[in-house]
């Protein structure tokens, strides 16, 4: 389940009205953080994952170092939390650990205009479509969260989802693996 | 060999006197960028790897979009360019093909002076270490060179490099792979 970004008290009204959710997500914004900031709160203690950008984990928390901002976050209820960083790409938090997945290299960006949201849309969807909320499977969700981002960024507006395939999805999946990957040898050796 | 942030006119020289090095990375700065471009320029013809941080990546190739920089420096002379972006990493272009590797996640950081320095040094005494300039041992070496600067930026000036031992570089290598690493199926599944 995902909370889009509206009134924390309408989130925690809808959150209300689903029995049993396998996860809840969350995102909110600068406006709700100012104006609303105790039932914000109340909100995380209910929630599982919050999903915000740097600026928001840096507002929320009055911290800006945003490692500090992400443990910050974990010691008011989510047990993770996903701070999207634009064109650097995302961190997820949970416990100590930290994964991260870079922006995708485009030469040509159009329009960030809801990258944010494609990525949520994206992360939320492969969790939906694996129905796996272990942390493997979160950070699979996480580039599927960047790869949808990136498409977004392409055209204006959704322009560029009236033509992305789910084969393209995956291309682009791997073309993260290619981006990340290098071995080293494992402790011991 | 590295040739570090000295006159480009000083580093044509310093080359000229190294007989077939197995690779030759270089860096530059903002003032040699502006007041000794043509030298620098023709330096590039005779480097393997250009070494920079993202704003002199901008100016020396008068593009804002880091890719496009990336293949202007490809354009040019070296095979390989090595873009550092503080606190987001570090990326290495080749071709095609881009490879990043994210900031290490630093609840303190104390000063950043030297972190690019710090970044080069780990990278070239890898290749040093191992003889090896092949793409999976550049990767790793980007690897190393991010682990190198984020001690460096742990304590003021050099300090931190007084403690660190090769074993504390190991477990921060690994650091990096937890922070990374991810598992997707492969193509044709």
């Amino acid at each position: 389940m995902f909370l889009g970004n509206i009134d924390p008290e309408l989130q925690l009204g809808v959150l209300d009205q689903v029995t049993a959710p396998t996860l809840v997500a969350c995102d909110t914004m600068n406006y709700w953080i100012q104006s609303k900031r105790d039932v914000l709160l109340e909100l995380l203690r209910h929630i599982d994952v919050l999903m915000v950008n740097d600026s928001e984990a840096r507002e929320l928390s009055g911290d800006w170092n945003i490692y500090r901002a992400a443990r910050w976050v974990l010691g008011r209820g989510p047990k993770r939390v996903v701070i999207k960083q634009g064109e650097h790409g995302a961190l997820l938090a949970e416990g100590d650990r930290v994964f991260k997945v870079p922006g995708y290299p485009l030469e040509e960006v159009f329009d960030p205009t809801g990258a944010g949201d494609a990525f949520a849309g994206g992360f939320m969807a492969h969790l939906a479509k694996t129905g796996d909320v272990s942390e493997p499977n979160l950070r699979r969700a996480m580039v599927y969260g960047a790869a949808m981002g990136s498409f977004a960024v392409e055209a204006f507006g959704v322009q560029r989802f009236e033509q992305v395939t789910a084969k393209d999805v995956e291309a682009r999946v791997q073309g993260f693996l290619q981006l990340t990957q290098f071995d080293v040898p494992r402790p011991g050796r």
